[in-house]
């Protein structure tokens, strides 16, 4: 452990664990540590966080709180949106997104600080530990980095506790006893349980774990038509209302939780290489990717729609491995924002229960639906049904010509094999012999071979 | 249209439609018309097509009439859920998993009837027609086609009526008020509606439209969990009771029907080029969907599922435009079947109003959820979290190398602007051209030019 | 054959083939034909075709004869190099890249017309059709096509000398003898050779076809090397002297071509469904395609690279097939455009009889390459290389996981084999079926059922 | 370093580096040191690695001296040419493929001897120890690895030498001069030279580096024509002589090597994220990739060869970064080797200085080439050519609906811009305000709000 540590930017959010780390970084780097707290809409305080800092000794103006809850939405949550990312098919990446915007803020005040170090909380088995420091290194390259879980000694709760009572840190009644039975992390786009008693991944959790929904049981037994309207893939109004994107969030977070939407419970492999069971709570978010798919099937070309379909799974990977700045995620990120230039139009969804429903989707500007074509009805002309025929023809000669060599080829083998039968039957020859040569490359090397 | 066809077969349902197809072929082509009806699910008698056909003059022997429900779920159904299709996005492929199997019957009595051309009922506006002749030509490269609604003039619904009543052939009631408003497909793994009053995407259809399944909020108000068994991909057993597959599919489609799963609403391209919007009910393959992903995240690696998902939209396109039988299908699914050699396993899925919630996976022999190693809490050893560090670093390292190249450069470039500053104060000279030059191929080229 | 067209628009190259179907236009259609006649640097004169319209009785305001040289260089050859696309693995496309400008120029002149139809010389059995045509109906979707070899009874070479002579349209005396005997196209960037006594891929063709590049063999014995400066991925200069787009080009192909670089000789996949035998001269293309190679190498992420080569095979089908104008081409573009911001620099290349080597790459704006790093000699610490140690445990990590739970699961089904043994050995018992139904859900769904 | 280790592998040549490691290992570790000796076809004797190793102590059957040059190209060679493996476009993956081999016969022997670790002398910075050890880590999970160059201080050429002087271990006079100016990687599929005065990318080596093939300068100034024999992919004969694996690629080396063909100057990307410059010569697998690209060309399916192309960069790419053993790449090798059961047939090669052309293919079994439908002359109806008219038009179609879309919403915006223009004249109304909603989500939305 590199000790010449100067200035160190620690993600704290004020809780027991990154309370020890604060503590534990002075102690072991005697360093001048900096503390972040952000708002990202996981629902608690940050103020308090300030004056837990100044209690640890954090000099005023190294103590940094900011509301990041806009930037988050605008600038990694709806990007990532007009990708329709899921990861392994089912996660909206809810964690995974929230990582690289903590990371590019702590570079930031690392450079306004001067420090030549960031730290955080999390644990050298999981992915955000990934997530920030690619971040941090892709904004600063000689950035150092402090995991204290990747350091200390501190694995077990015991010795954390004993950690923390030995500096007089606070814990609460509830960490004392053993903390919830599974970790969690929350921000305005979902919330995530894993561990502890969900390491079972043949085991169901209570009920009374989820926090952002109501189960579907509960839910309304009333549906609700929610309309939401795009701009360039973005929701920009809901119900006709207008709201900046951090508030589209929130307010579909509060119907998608009212309804009982957007609860999943699922394996995932993480990157650093184990599986791992995850319970994620995402209402807003799925509401978000059914209205973006609705909206996109009007006003995508076909072909357009199936690059982005055969590139979203890439995509969900660099986001869920951490590679939001890097080149390649930003690439993509060019490709999938020039495809949503035309994604303009309003989409209405039915909630009930936890079940989404499309009831209906318009786009005065860029519908590419054709209601005169589309028609099984006559159409006046629009559509010429005899180009089918040529259509499919072509679409099928590869198949037709492959079938025909081959239809040609047995035939001619069984005619062969007559001929060959033939004439086998009253004397022994080398005609048998010629034909396999002639329909194998290796045979009719060793006859070659042979006859030299 | 040429009229040198000896023998058609028409795949035949008994319905008005295919009746006047029956009786144009015999008409138009004056050839022998051999029917074909194929119990593929879809809900309703097979055997009165018999007398139908009968009546229309059809001999006996050219009377096909066959239950396909098990190959129709074993070679084709269960197949194309080993890759967890889904056309752009959402559509599990109903329709278009049950055409090849039509087109391949359709063959096969071609062969058996020496029959050198095959007829059927789908529009000059679908997919279906593509998907029925590509499998046709596929098999039988040769065959002859005829497709009536690319034809005839029939295409007004009074047209068609008033050839049906001047041939005599019967009419119900419904369809001669103008049948149903929207046209349907069914088939055991779903139905479809599609044209009509559905051809505006921004109307939501009414209740009484669906029929696999009830609506969410007349589904019970208890969940059920049901119990999914695995055998390489495919579900051998519900609730511990082995069963066909056909079997399983019936049974999935009573109970997700029961508990309102599986609805559809969505607008979709077609592989003739237009959008057109479809509502589907899939009960049965919703869950399947829901439970092959379950057993598919304990049993499968991460990269093989990240091959199988960046290949799926892919394979699902296959499917949607009628390549079944084409090589590149086969060969997908020849990677697709090898994949699932270890999905084996059992999976628990609740079903709430409309939605699926896995509550336990679970493989005795070939799970790769290792409690022991996901676990955040003391792990005895079995993962080193100090290799996060190693794998963090040198997966950043390209990143980091990028931005130190940048900043060097940067750097170097405010250096020499600032001694360009300081020479060019007094004296006029050649430096700022040079630094540009080497900045710049073009200007250098240029210079070198100017200098020459 | 609709006869309602009332002005054409002709891609009219002077040619025996095109001035018939001028003629056989102005006759049938009774409409008036408009010529367009493009220098894309076929090495052919374009004025000529003038005269021979006028005699024709082709209007001097509806004779248009373009030089697009630059704009086929700097709009379509240089933006698809920068995507180093091949189709299916070797052909550089030079057909399939002029196609597009044609029709987009066709089209310009249809609208400064007012015309309302287009017509070209290519076959129906061909991919330049697909390419004309798909060009023109993105651009001007209602346009009128007409392909006069799909329509005429022309088919036969007799037949066309034939209408050639009763409409005293010049034929030279090598055409009447039959012409070349295989077909040729040309332009900038290649020139191509088909048909004929090409067909048959076992046959090799004469030395004397080739035109655009000596033999290998002919070529001087002193290798060249050519140094390339590239700006965002194209080159601006050659040798360090700056130069067009299209002098880029032809002064590649002069160097290339006395140096015997870039022929190809192939069987290819046409998109109307059949193989088809190419024989390609591109030596600028090839010198181009190494030369962006080596500047990439330096000069791009590792996974951008990767991105890229992936997407290309697909990318080099769109152009192929014709796709230049649809919005998944455009989409790719710019994907393709964004990731060449970086790519400035140059690259040194040794030709010599038909061989390209690379000597030398250098950017001193954007390399990537790090010296101090990718040395194998001390580094002072740029690199840890202790850090490779958890780079690869990690990413071995579910391979290990995976290999020990199947030795695990082996071992463990070796105990209890031998425990059944042991306890199978005095009496039978039930043991060895509950084993058997721990393993497989089948089994164990049977005996469920057996046991209820 | 943990020192419990009983019983090492080492991967040993016999040369000096890999000797210091086998004393080092002695003493570092204290353990038992079992050598491992391969001919891959490296053209060095492996025979004198016994007497070295048995003077360094090492027990008689502990030392194990394998000819593995027919498995190294039968299972690993032909396998990942089935794919037309290229890395990054260019590099014929010589080093990559050979390392997998290595790695599995030492985990072979582990098992053989009980050995619980193996050590190899690949360096830190390096692909090769990541190959190396993925392949362990997949076969045996729980194997020790000690990789040297990660571990020791003898990073320096002086302090190796040292370390070799004060254990009396021999150092040739060349090697104690510094060596050569690179180092060097040699099999039976290539030698690859890098780092040292290869450092520099902009910098050419020396002629005299090149071993395994003349330059194309001294190359015969008379071509070869060589014919060779593909049976599923795999080549069987060469100028008709049947042969064995090995024997191929040994023949193919020497006549590629004669004729300067398969040399490769390249910037490439490493697995552990640094860029690297490599020069290789791959004579024989130069021709071999030609070869299989025209046998290919007419047996394989156009979308079985597109299948194919996408996937092969992926494919490359876990073959470079050691992944051979994983899943992934088992799973990709299933689908190429399906793909390969029709490439059949027989390839002539051109080999002049340096350069390949195909002068002749063909297949007597699996030829998907039809002469009579690839004619541009009359092929006697086997394709009609109407039918691709109805291709066109249909495949335009997306394109033609989304042109016209656009038109119409701009001639009606046009229409309403003067209509408003015209109403606004006199009074000022509500019109362009409702209008403007009407086209954009947002401003309707805010228009609602204000309305409120």
């Amino acid at each position: 452990m590199s000790k010449d540590i100067k200035r160190v930017v620690l993600a704290y959010s004020g809780g027991l664990d990154t309370s020890v780390i604060l503590k534990w970084l002075q102690d072991q780097y005697q360093c001048e540590v900096v503390t972040f707290t952000a708002d990202i809409g996981q629902g608690e305080e940050v103020e308090p966080a300030r004056a837990k800092a100044l209690k640890m000794g954090i000099k005023p103006e190294n103590i940094f709180i900011d509301d990041l809850r806009e930037e988050f939405v605008r600038d990694f949550v709806f990007p990532m949106f007009r990708a329709n990312a899921l990861y392994e098919g089912e996660y909206l990446l809810g964690t995974s997104i929230a990582r690289p915007l903590i990371a590019k803020r702590l570079i930031d005040i690392a450079r306004k600080t001067k420090a030549d170090a960031i730290s955080h909380g999390a644990t050298g088995k999981g992915n955000d530990q990934v997530r920030f420091e690619l971040g941090a290194y892709a904004l600063m390259p000689n950035v150092k980095v402090i995991a204290p879980w990747r350091e200390w000694d501190l694995l077990s709760r015991e010795k954390l506790l004993a950690y923390a009572d030995k500096h007089k840190i606070p814990v609460d009644f509830k960490k004392r006893k053993g903390g919830a039975p599974y970790s969690m992390d929350a921000n305005l786009l979902h919330i995530s349980y894993e561990g502890g008693i969900l390491e079972d991944p043949n085991f169901a959790p209570e009920e009374n774990m989820w926090r952002l929904t109501v189960s579907p049981e509960k839910a309304p037994s009333k549906p609700q038509v929610v309309e939401l309207s795009y701009v360039k893939g973005d929701i920009v109004a809901i119900d006709g209302v207008a709201m900046s994107p951090a508030t589209v969030l929130e307010t579909l977070n509060k119907i998608g939780g009212k309804h009982g939407i957007g609860r999943l419970d699922k394996v995932e492999n993480r990157y650093v290489g184990m599986k791992s069971r995850g319970c994620y709570e995402t209402p807003g978010g799925t509401i978000m990717l059914a209205g973006h798919r609705a909206i996109e099937s009007i006003t995508l070309d076909r072909e357009v729609l199936a690059l982005k379909d055969d590139l979203m799974p890439r995509y969900a990977r660099m986001v869920y491995n951490g590679y939001w700045f890097a080149p390649e995620r930003e690439l993509l990120q060019v490709l999938i924002d020039a495809s949503q230039q035309t994604v303009n139009g309003n989409v209405k969804l039915k909630l009930y229960k936890g079940t989404i429903m499309c009831v209906g989707r318009e786009s005065a500007t860029d519908s590419l639906f054709d209601m005169k074509i589309s028609t099984f009805d006559d159409d006046g002309g629009a559509y010429n049904q005899a180009d089918a025929g040529g259509f499919i023809k072509l679409n099928a000669l590869r198949m037709r010509i492959a079938a025909n060599a081959k239809a040609a080829r047995k035939s001619a083998a069984k005619t062969a094999a007559k001929a060959s039968q033939a004439a086998a039957a009253p004397v022994a020859d080398k005609a048998p012999a010629k034909k396999a040569a002639a329909k194998s490359p290796a045979k009719r090397a060793a006859a070659k071979k042979a006859a030299a």
